[in-house]
């Protein structure tokens, strides 16, 4: 049964009578900005949310968080904060109220093309793909230490699909030189891409030289660059309770230049936070309070985001674990405790699998799911996580780009006016028929459906003879397409010309070292 | 951070101040009696319901349905309905809604293990395994067609996990002549399971000595056999508007024995539907309707589910999809639809994978949670389902096992009691420490975790060490293991002892024939 055939052959029957009609509808789903399918859902009562929000308030304020970097004590020292000679800073409840009163709830991410920016508030949908991972891996060329190459087709790769919608530190480019590689990444976001980018905060030097860049590469004046964040950062708290000198800098150099930092404490339950979802969660919720706090004590009304990042460990082996039971409902509280904040915030899916297998796709799944029902601002991790994050998966991004899609599309609710009902169709078609050469199908058969990238739905025989390839198989023949036919954004040239004298100079004049 | 190591140490140390301790914990997750985890969600209005709904109404008043079996159409013609000469029968309003007034709204599945037992009612979760599938394929023996052996090992593997609550017609055991062949499958579900039974509607003969075999085997007396619902049938219609033979039959022997029979119309939307999600709804709802007023006019208060398994085809090839944009918002549909008329219903997962791969596990979970979120009560399909049903698929049973098992611990909300949270354990660790041996994570790490069965959390190098074996290869040896280690239920050798003379008898007099 050829649909497509069939159709088709009703379809040049009725060009002759009308050549107005002959124009074929493409299908084309946007997948660029988007709104939770669903309403948000609970796992605890709001009474059991308010007794994890009050005592993450008590944790700040008995029992005190180890700020290493002595800006950052000054900073919450003037708020009145009480810092003691071991580093710890204990923050009154008032003075946490009083930043989460000053934080936006909504904040502007703008993008080189304007297609591209988000409004990064509580009920959007913003996906970032796997980021952070040392390695990448994909079925041609194996696991290895990531390369700038890696990064560059990763940032191609997501620039390719309209549902990745934000840049991150996707695989890390160990073959430049740590003090020169900020400029590097921000290059070759700015050249293959117009999305919203990423850049890490390993320090004053290099996150004021990714500022600049960002103004010279797309000609930004400093009012331009300051309305809305061109630029994001991920803020990892050293948890249990303790804020280390380069993500402190970082909180106070976002803030300050009106660029969202995202405070992300990774509170794995039974290790580093308590074993309990409640637990980690109080531990995560009061870490995030103190970032947060941080950013408005820095400059008030700065853009920050709440985030939390709470899973489990396996208890047998130690190792960290994703998609989880636990994850998910940890996933779920985390957005009960930012809606009870009323801040925008983010979470994660991802896998701790090593390949791109069934297990690799259920992990992943079941976060974005999870991260949807808990109202997740951003999903960070979204495509191409393996091994907890040690490793981009090539593969695995594909195959996620699938999920994201196909997740995106029931975004678009089904209408059932009698139009779409169609009682003329099931009228006209008789008794064991079919419905393939209805006007009812005529009208829509070339839009109808979501058209997968990577799914094979051929029957087993078809699917043999094409040499038996896993969905993972297939996905190397798509991302290498993807590199392939890879279309530079309008705005990558230009960008580039404009970025290189800067980057030319101050490689010359020896980089930025990160801060320790 | 091998943390179980670490924690049997504090453990040892605790056992010697207190004996009364040393007992460690077992996990014992209940899977057995699920609600679903979340509220039903709705893709159309309410308004829209009632449209679908009222037009259903319509096209079997109007248009009709084909009822082939003579039986059928006196049964719908005494209660008022219109049978023309081309064996269609026209159904008015009243006489569907008189019917849906009598169906009754909990159904109890009985099993020779009351532990098994479920409600079969709205809220409920019941998770049946792949069913229907002509073939069986596993990575040792690759795919063949079914055999009763590949049956018996199915029914095995049902009966380990406690998700899996339901038997099915998993794989067709081909190598049985017909005539005899549900002998063999009540026979292997009688002996080797204690949970609720299946048996396919083909013909009154083979039908009615089914009752019979329960009833032989379980010791039941012609009270308890009608005491609640002992055997399962689906009943499919033959979408547009037909139902044939066997399946009239079966709905009026089902009722009439007060068996469970679910009506599940398999629309395809585009080919044996309309191809928009509410026209295929529509579709779906008026031959469901049809069905649940047979077994009523059949018996009145007679156990009868609603269901649904529409889905989309591949426009380009005309294949079936499955966990797709618009499978979802068809389960969501038709979830909206049962709720209204207030029946529990069944809804299907599954996959148009030919193997276990990444798109196996995104369709199949996909539609767990579209099934889930449409308060399907009874979940089709939701393990092992392959090649859209051609296939059964051992390595993809167990990978979707851990779906389930994981989708089930979800039914479990966590707490946040100040105990929960464990303040205490919080103040107890040093900023930078870890959470180990904290008593707040020693009383609870035995019990703490969902413990996968086939996900590999081990970090790239031990898991390369051991064969870099994807989840569907570890899957080869855990079915391997849980065959290998099959426990018999109780019930089994008295149930087959009991039922072997009834087969030879029946047998010897040539078994039963299907219905054409």
């Amino acid at each position: 049964m050829n649909i497509e055939a069939s159709v088709s052959k009703q379809k040049r029957g009725r060009r002759k009578r009308s050549r107005d009609h002959s124009q074929k509808p493409i299908r084309q789903p946007n997948y660029r900005q988007l709104k939770h399918p669903f309403p948000q859902q609970s796992v605890f009562s709001d009474d059991e949310i308010v007794n994890i929000h009050n005592t993450a308030l008590r944790v700040l304020e008995e029992l005190g968080v180890k700020v290493l970097l002595p800006e950052a004590r000054e900073i919450f020292a003037k708020a009145g904060a009480t810092v003691d000679e071991e580093d710890m800073v204990f923050i009154g409840r008032d003075i946490v109220e009083h930043a989460l009163a000053s934080a936006p709830k909504s904040i502007k991410l703008r993008a080189a093309n304007p297609l591209h920016e988000q409004d990064y508030k509580l009920g959007s949908m913003i996906f970032m793909p796997g980021v952070g991972c040392p390695n990448a891996n994909d079925a041609e060329r194996g696991r290895r230490p990531g390369s700038l190459r890696d990064f560059e087709e990763a940032i191609k790769l997501c620039q390719t699909y309209d549902v990745m919608h934000t840049f991150g530190p996707l695989t890390e480019p160990q073959d430049i030189p740590i003090n020169v590689r900020h400029y590097e990444t921000m290059r070759v976001q700015l050249e293959n891409g117009d999305k919203p980018m990423f850049v890490y905060a390993r320090g004053r030097g290099q996150v004021e030289q990714a500022f600049e860049m960002v103004q010279v590469a797309l000609n930004l004046s400093s009012d331009e660059f300051t309305n809305g964040s061109w630029l994001t950062t991920v803020i990892n708290t050293n948890s249990p309770r303790m804020l280390d000198n380069p993500m402190a800098q970082g909180i106070i150099d976002f803030a300050r230049a009106g660029q969202i930092s995202i405070i992300t404490p990774f509170c794995l339950a039974g290790a580093m936070a308590p074993i309990t979802p409640a637990g980690a969660l109080t531990l995560q919720h009061a870490e995030a309070l103190m970032g947060i706090t941080l950013a408005q004590l820095a400059n008030k009304g700065a853009p920050v985001s709440y985030g939390g990042f709470s899973s489990n460990v396996h208890m047998k082996s130690g190792a960290p674990a994703f998609g989880t039971p636990d994850h998910l409902k940890m996933q779920l509280g985390g957005g009960q405790l930012a809606k009870l904040i009323g801040l925008p915030w983010r979470t994660a899916s991802g896998s701790a699998s090593n390949t791109a297998d069934m297990q690799a796709s259920l992990e992943t799944v079941m976060g974005l799911w999870g991260g949807s029902l808990a109202h997740g601002t951003l999903l960070v991790h979204s495509a191409g996580w393996l091994e907890g994050g040690l490793t981009f998966g090539y593969e695995k991004f594909i195959n996620d780009i699938e999920s994201l899609q196909m997740f995106a599309e029931l975004c678009e609710q089904p209408k059932a006016s009698d139009e779409e009902i169609g009682f003329e169709a099931l009228a006209d078609v008789q008794p064991g028929g079919h419905f393939f050469a209805t006007q009812h199908t005529m009208d829509r058969y070339s839009t109808a459906f979501y058209e997968p990238i990577v799914a094979d739905l051929n029957n087993f025989g078809s699917w043999t003879e094409a040499g038996s390839k896993t969905s993972s198989q297939r996905a190397t023949e798509v991302w290498k397409k993807n590199l392939a036919e890879f279309v530079q954004p309008t705005t990558g040239p230009d960008a580039v010309e404009r970025l290189m004298p800067y980057i030319e100079k101050a490689t010359a004049e020896g980089g930025a070292s990160p801060l320790e």
